[in-house]
């Protein structure tokens, strides 16, 4: 007998950035693909410690089945540390997910209907569409310029069930959204009745400065705060949190129940223990300050290397430069002999909801250290240049 | 503004088991209730040293992003395993999941649409029911005996979309289905064209004798199989495994990025450390035991305690009695004084698709001592007996 498919599986997709990320292991390719924090940052110490301490002192806790809204404590802290960003989150309102890739689905769950619109600012994070897409909904690309998406774009959203922003250091783009831009986007969305789905992964990683308070502050009520410790901790605890307006919780928990009953109560708990004596205030700065380093030799080398006519912005934090080529490059079609000269990237057309740009491309610049960056780039700028003159 | 919920999550509902649990937390309140492994019968000792290895052996690959398949090793365990049992699962056919139940969202979100028939056991397990249900099938419940489902129901099930069946100590009702059963419920799915979605998280807790070999293998290609570590290591450790016909394994796998990326890969390298050198088979003869004694002592105490006219049968494995009580007993209406009394446990309506038997309950016998257990039916049957008689 065979299995008949249902309808939304012909919206699920293989994960380009997956793919990508298996051609990277050969021996001798330096990555600017993945989105993957530099593992040698990673605080094992405080892990290792932490891990020990909740198996000698609540392993039976810790390995039972827990509470589908998390563990008490680790909300504690998340929501401690949401209001030092001025979201006024109680713990009781938080729910911990396994890594904020499940927000994005439970959201989706939750609120898209096959049909329903979805305001995506274009690019926009991958991992987001493919969450999105099972339910079958139609995005609408915001227009957006070098400061984010336009507040009058979202005019052409009404209607719409949600808009999804990443206001700071965006994937793949790397802006981060002015005070202003903020503010009008929140009277925008307000006033064409469009609530929020803000999504929050790197907020934590500015090189510069801290970026201004979360959308979800200036619209209280109307936004779903997605954040995540994958950044800021370690990615293999897929650890993330959602704060959703008060009519959504019950909903959401029982999404989160049927999807995996709970996140791991061990992962919690050891997050708990390595962050609650404020790891992260020590561990942070020492973060920051090796990507900061990573990101100038990236904007050294993009300046020096790539040809004429090419465009980025300086990312203020986060991973990620986002480069537009000259016209009639296309960053797809190059990434085989990108490989073949040991390096990858993510072509840019995978982040578009609609009508890719071809001539685009991600390149992450916190997995390998500044040489490296420097001698990747110098590569992938030559081989640009002779594509250009072919 | 107001978000707008889509419509399956109209049938999205709270869990009754998770809702009793909170119930259960009551000081004083001896639990039949839950199904939750033994907590002393956890291997809390290997795990420890387990954890401890990964993360000072391997901890910048434990902790960073990791292979949405499931780590390698643990698949080949898995996989080794599965074949011992019959089922010739290569480990580049699994796919590591957050718990089995992710499997079944995730089986559920490739399988079915709006209005697909989804044939069931009744009851069946609660936890299926409520990942399948955001989905909107239509539940066909399947006629059984005491021996389970019947071959001949599996008829008025033609052209669903599959059979969801748990041959092994099923949830909630304990039964274990015989090789005669199995074969012939193969050869009616076979003959109707009803594909199956085994579940079998309990098959490894056999009290006498090993249950008869998987569906999965009486039927190749045409059934998905779900397993779990949750019973046989630790439920918070949140590890569970598919292996699906080869059509579905890339949309499985696009599915599950989709939804969380991948399983935590510090959870997977721990248990897998852990069982890696034989800790089942010197782990789980323990744990038989101690559930055997705890099933003699529930199946003496029902004997003793339960008012006649009550029915049950004394379960070959897994973790649950399904006690039928005489006829106009409510269950769930006499649920708050067994609390004020101080047990619990969980009314058996929530367990069927359609067509409720009020008079139906579901004890766990692992959860609690022995002389407990004696107490706590004691309890009930004292409960029971006064409002037949009332």
């Amino acid at each position: 007998m065979n299995f008949t498919l249902a309808r939304r599986a012909a919206r699920l997709n293989p994960s380009v950035i997956r793919e990508i990320l298996k051609l990277t292991e050969r021996p001798g390719v330096v990555s600017l693909a993945g989105g993957l924090p530099a593992p040698e940052a990673f605080p094992v110490e405080a892990l290792r410690e932490a891990a020990a301490r909740v198996l000698a002192e609540s392993p039976r806790e810790a390995l039972q089945y827990a509470a589908s809204e998390g563990y008490g404590p680790l909300r504690e802290w998340v929501a401690a540390r949401l209001a030092a960003q001025g979201l006024p989150a109680a713990p009781g309102e938080l729910l911990i997910t396994s890594g904020s890739q499940q927000g994005l689905d439970l959201v989706a769950r939750l609120l898209l209907d096959p049909g329903s619109g979805v305001a995506v600012e274009s690019p926009t994070y991958l991992g987001a569409l493919q969450a999105f897409a099972p339910c079958e909904p139609e995005f609408v690309p915001l227009e957006g310029d070098d400061d984010g998406p336009l507040p009058q774009a979202l005019a052409a959203a009404r209607g719409a069930r949600l808009a999804y922003l990443l206001p700071n250091f965006q994937n793949p783009g790397g802006r981060c959204l002015s005070a202003a831009r903020r503010d009008a986007l929140a009277e925008a969305c307000a006033r064409v009745g469009l609530p929020v789905v803000e999504d929050d992964p790197y907020g934590e990683l500015w090189y510069e400065a801290p970026p201004p308070a979360p959308l979800a502050a200036r619209l209280p009520g109307s936004v779903v705060y997605l954040g995540s410790l994958s950044k800021v901790l370690a990615p293999g605890l897929r650890l993330g949190y959602v704060w959703a307006p008060p009519a959504l919780r019950p909903k959401l928990l029982q999404a989160k129940q049927a999807a995996d009953l709970h996140t791991p109560g061990l992962n919690q708990r050891i997050a708990f223990e390595a962050l609650k004596d404020g790891l992260l205030e020590r561990h942070l700065p020492a973060v920051r300050e090796r990507y900061r380093a990573r990101r100038d030799a990236m904007q050294a080398a993009l300046q020096r290397e790539m040809p004429p006519g090419s465009r980025w912005q300086r990312p203020a934090g986060g991973m990620f430069f986002w480069v537009e080529l000259p016209a009639g490059l296309d960053a797809a079609a190059l990434l085989p002999r990108a490989l073949d000269a040991g390096v990858a990237y993510v072509p840019g057309a995978a982040f578009f909801p609609a009508a890719p740009r071809a001539n685009t491309l991600r390149l992450s610049f916190v997995t390998v250290p500044p040489e490296r960056i420097a001698a990747a780039v110098a590569i992938l700028g030559g081989l640009f240049r002779e594509a250009l003159s072919a």
